[in-house]
């Protein structure tokens, strides 16, 4: 069931994404230890990559072997203390889940939730901000489960002017790289992701940017954090030794995957990240109007909320997810169903981010939009004339 | 720095291992959905692969994408709650970690702790034992440290003697596939591991075994897990969802590391748990006959307790780990120097495990013992007859 063995099909879900061929390349580099100087380079060079990829120069860059999840049990463990209020804006599951994350960990977690594709406003935002005082308020760029953006720019505007000690937390899992973000310009908090998205790394990597702001917080707390492997106070020793070139053990890092990231990031920086923000607005658009051509209608309740980095469409009448994305799979691309409770069969996710937007000339997107639609065809579908 | 450009070296340190070329390949298997109906069956048979791999028929196998040291975490939030008494046996460096990260999780643990090379006896355990009800006891199979090895079929004799309820917890990060184990016959209630030691799969995934009475100790908790990602509320219906091929989510796996996992355990299944026990075994007496012909000093302080997977040697007077690790760098082998806080300088470290001993005809632990050698005679090292 390797690469030569198993039949490929395109991957178009919202992540994991199609991989770079140099990328799969570098994920397989032979055993190199953990201490190797060749590697403590590589390494710190990646740390190095990613403080430019997210315009992020005065943040700390933090990469452990863990899912985009882990990224949350690290913000929650290192940043709350048991009673802090967190300001959760909910645009989908993402949102309900980073809740729970809190629960866990004893802070108090308060959800502003908008219905299914929209999400809240920022008057919304303001009035919750005004009416207790929240440590921190998280926001999800992209919501998988919806294809929602939020406006992380506005956000953070707003916080600054109405609450400006509060910590600005993005989970840009779903985002990054794929939605424009300028860190230490927009004055963020953290952004926490994972490597097999619009970074385009096979999954395994749960990747951090966090600012002296919350570094702050981080070290004025005053009860230990609750948490061994996702705890600050061992990791940032190893991300500076890294960065400084020194050997240092805390837990064996991901050797393979760093690789992987470290050549995913120097694409990223050549092609420059406008550059490949733009890509993902484009083909958006052009994916948007294609679905919205056959007379599907978007999750998103409008184009302004609606991600660049994955679309959510409504089935029309009679199709469900359970026929819908088996029969494209037989056709040789992987799109993905809905993923909230109750509505989940009724739509379908498809990822354009990475590699598939970024090299349109390899018409992935293109191939994504005509089984699409031969698929709704196949399944009855008359098209927006119906 | 891929596979094509970084220049080869043996990689003979206690892990990460030299990988096959078969498993390097499966993890840069193309971009497959962690929903793909054939990564599903994957990631199943691998579960089902690692039951038989540690002949566990009744437990229950979990693999998350995360660092070997996750782990502790897992065992430590959900299989102990505040204030629960904790036996850590210790025999290096990873016995002081794990005593560290039950506290992160307010259980109070106790070290029984061995001078460096050594080990605590069974009549110091039993003696701890009978001083107070422990919820678990933990041991470090082989401990990457000191390349000590514990007993761990005659300590879970003993628990099962004279504390039947409290919890065996195997850390076999250094250890598994290397040293013997019998995971349902020697009635262990914990292994955890790590893909990059002797099961040969580049680092990332946090590997375990839980019986059925860690699983109803886990079951009887009366406070909640405090962590998130390592909770095992989530990661057990995953495992059982992917064991019963079916589609699920809670954090995207690691989905080319398992590729990787899956073709390891099913070259080891192959060859045989019992064949790769004596081929380590054998390759660690080898090993350890050529140091001491050389009239060097193991750190264990007999060959007893001495590991199989592993090890650890004392430098003679005038050399260490600062000149001598470089050296043997430069001639194309990658050993690790010392671990332990003052004394890591004085003695070095070798990894005879997986690929290295499994398929000797590789000609790797011959030429690791050549460059030995010859380094020390460069360093001036006249050998025994000093």
């Amino acid at each position: 069931m390797t690469q030569q063995t198993q039949d490929k099909k395109l991957c178009m879900i919202p992540g994991p994404i199609e991989f770079h061929e140099n990328v799969l390349d570098a994920v397989s580099t032979h055993a190199t230890s953990h201490v190797d100087p060749r590697f403590i380079n590589v390494f710190g060079e990646t740390l190095e990559n990613l403080r430019e990829v997210f315009a992020a120069k005065n943040a700390q860059p933090v990469v452990i072997s863990g899912s985009g999840t882990l990224g949350w049990d690290i913000v929650a463990s290192n940043l709350a203390q048991e009673g802090d209020n967190v300001l959760v804006l909910t645009t989908g599951y993402f949102g309900d889940r980073f809740t729970e994350c809190f629960q866990a960990y004893k802070a108090n977690p308060t959800q502003l939730k908008a219905t299914p594709g929209d999400r809240p406003t920022l008057e919304q935002i303001e009035k919750a901000l005004s009416e207790k005082e929240y440590k921190i308020l998280t926001v999800t760029h992209v919501d998988t489960s919806t294809g929602v953006v939020s406006d992380v720019k506005a956000i953070t505007e707003l916080v600054r002017r109405v609450s400006p000690n509060t910590l600005v937390v993005v989970d840009a899992v779903c985002a990054a790289v794929a939605e424009e973000l300028y860190f230490d310009e927009w004055d963020v908090d953290v952004l926490l992701t994972a490597s097999q998205k619009a970074i385009g790394v096979p999954p395994g990597l749960s990747i951090l940017v966090i600012s002296q702001r919350a570094l702050g917080v981080y070290e004025s707390r005053t009860t230990p954090v609750a948490n061994y492997y996702a705890s600050l106070a061992k990791w940032l020793p190893i991300m500076k030794a890294y960065e400084a070139r020194k050997p240092s053990y805390f837990a064996t890092p991901a050797v393979q995957l760093i690789y992987g990231l470290n050549v995913a990031l120097k694409q990223i920086i050549k092609t420059g990240p406008k550059a490949i923000f733009e890509a993902h607005k484009k083909a958006a658009v052009d994916f948007r109007a294609h679905v919205e051509g056959l007379g599907l209608k978007l999750v998103p309740v409008n184009h302004e909320v609606a991600a660049n980095a994955m679309t959510a469409v409504w089935f029309p009448e009679g199709i469900t997810a359970a026929d819908f994305v088996p029969h494209l799979f037989g056709k040789g691309v992987v799109v993905a169903g809905g993923l909230l409770a109750d509505i989940g069969p009724k739509y379908f996710r498809v990822g354009h981010m990475g590699l598939s937007v970024v090299e349109p000339e390899r018409g992935y997107v293109e191939k994504t939009k005509q089984v699409v639609a031969e698929g709704l065809s196949h399944f009855g579908y008359k098209g927006a004339s119906q």
